[in-house]
């Protein structure tokens, strides 16, 4: 084995499946690399930052998972498709960090920070172009179409959540309809494109897309949850960027459920104002057992999840997405979050 | 005949042809309005900005005429065709606009300038996703990669333009490869697809595509050389748009060539620091006969793309995409360009 091989990307939280995905995950790392000279030379020089950069690569694993045929395998059409998922996942990224002015995610220079918005504005429509370029390169259209629809979901709920932002009051089932778009869409992409490459039955290739939707919503109210209630050594991320971008999510949503309407009003007024400590909503949410009730929502929507995948007990791939989901649950656990 | 439809846009310098593309671009105007509930709801209240904004749809016409069966003909494929490439236009058009930071755009104002800078750069994501869905429902995947790889082209063709501003003397062959990538793959992916779609043979369709991509090279000469060299009260804009923002664009070349090392290279310096006037190229230009030598490659241009379709003189697209030539010259004469 080459020793220029990248070596498998972190996959934090989903330990005991890290092993078994090793060879697919060594495939994705090379044919990502590979990709840059599919790209026209000029911008070559900014790729090598796009193509390597690793976060989780949960998209990739679920897709793995739901065309799950063993260990050793990586079809050469899955690792392509593993491949567009993330390259669409980090264009969007790209993309954030600029409308963000992040200048670091994972510890690591963004894009923008580095090159400037320009180009980061630019190259996140190439990464996304280059993606679906992949993707027609399938015999079907079809996964041009999920790839794109889901592309199109994202970002609508980019900007259904940007003009939420500043404590405006919204529902819960706007909250919902967000992480629906922004995050669950491409999780449901992911499984779906990964049981239609590996050829399963119309029925089975339904139902992990509605596995990957209700997980990715899972995995987002998970992220929501930790952002104010996890133990901040356990995660090893900064709590409270949520409050301080005055995005409102699930457990903040609740909370104001449980206040009497003066005191809501007056905690979204303190949160538009930026006066609102994380150590007063906390107290807050301990008060009124905000924790159990997301906790709630969190362990319902896994239950969801799961029950889907009960007609189809006998496949491999089932296996392995319920590992994934039991994975995501450990995620939960290992935060320091309330028990499930 | 409903009086809701839109009238048909200004194609401006595609005069003769205005009439003929009456029912396609009514056709065209109609399909991209009815696009608004093909997404999400969330963001339909930006879209009527997008998707009824009139450019010249010089991609939509050329698109057309390459798949031309007759004036009364406007088949939904390539209608839908039309839509897509003008649409990949538009979200470029609204990335740039958010990039140069620009309030108004054919005297209406930006996306960026209404709803602001994150709004713009997701609405051009969503808009360039949707383009993408459209491309996937015909049934060959081929559709999606014309129209992912041009759109990749533009994208890395405007990162290297960015990157070689501020008067950095750049070659000829840069020059050209950079509104190869920015303009013309677009045009090319037009052309190529009106063809395809329309069913002609491989040759003719390979034809049409060098067609459009040398056409698109030639707008792009006139585009830039009008910049400097037109009558400004003949094209009804302010001259001298790329001096002010640094670019290097054909005439300027063209005059780095011609004056002598030392000049040259304080006329890029002056370039650096925007102390170089209008009024001062232009005396320049006159005195080492710029403007004929622009209109040489212009014509050499036109004349290599018209050539191309020789072999094809019995088709009506043949003579409607000559056609479309000869008023792409017309565009030349009517800005005050020297005659050709």
């Amino acid at each position: 084995m080459s020793t220029n091989l990248p070596t498998p990307p972190p996959t934090e939280g989903l330990l005991s499946l890290k092993a078994h995905l090793a060879p697919h995950f060594q495939a994705l790392e090379s044919y990502l690399l590979s990709q840059k000279t599919a790209f026209e030379p000029e911008i070559h020089p900014y790729l090598t930052h796009c193509l390597s950069s690793h976060g989780k690569r949960l998209r990739a694993t679920l897709l793995f998972l739901a065309g799950w045929e063993g260990p050793a395998i990586a079809k050469p059409e899955l690792v392509k498709a593993a491949a567009i998922v993330e390259l669409i996942h980090h264009a969007t990224l790209v993309h954030d960090d600029v409308l963000d002015g992040a200048a670091l995610r994972q510890g690591h220079p963004t894009l923008s920070a580095l090159h400037g918005p320009v180009v980061a504005v630019l190259l996140g429509d190439a990464l996304f172009a280059h993606a679906l370029t992949l993707a027609s390169e399938y015999p079907t259209p079809v996964v041009c179409r999920i790839v794109a629809t889901a592309t199109r979901q994202v970002c609508t709920g980019e900007i259904a959540q940007t003009f939420h932002r500043d404590g405006e009051a919204i529902s819960r089932s706007a909250y919902e309809r967000i992480i629906d778009l922004k995050t669950a869409a491409l999780f449901a992409a992911s499984t779906e494109l990964g049981a239609l490459i590996a050829g399963h039955s119309t029925p089975f290739v339904q139902a992990a897309k509605q596995f990957g939707q209700l997980l990715g919503i899972a995995y987002q109210i998970y992220d929501d949850a930790a952002d104010y209630l996890a133990d901040e050594a356990a995660i090893g991320k900064t709590l409270g960027t949520d409050l301080l971008s005055g995005k409102l999510t699930l457990p903040l949503l609740l909370l104001l459920e449980a206040l009497p309407n003066v005191e809501a009003e007056a905690l979204l007024a303190q949160m538009q104002t930026r006066t609102l400590s994380l150590e007063a909503v906390r107290q807050l949410f301990s008060t009124h057992q905000i924790a159990v009730q997301v906790q709630a929502r969190f362990a319902q929507t896994m239950d969801e999840a799961s029950s889907l995948l009960a007609p189809f007990a006998q496949l491999k791939a089932t296996e392995k997405l319920l590992e994934a989901a039991a994975q995501i649950q450990d995620l939960w656990r290992r935060a320091g979050l309330p028990a499930l």
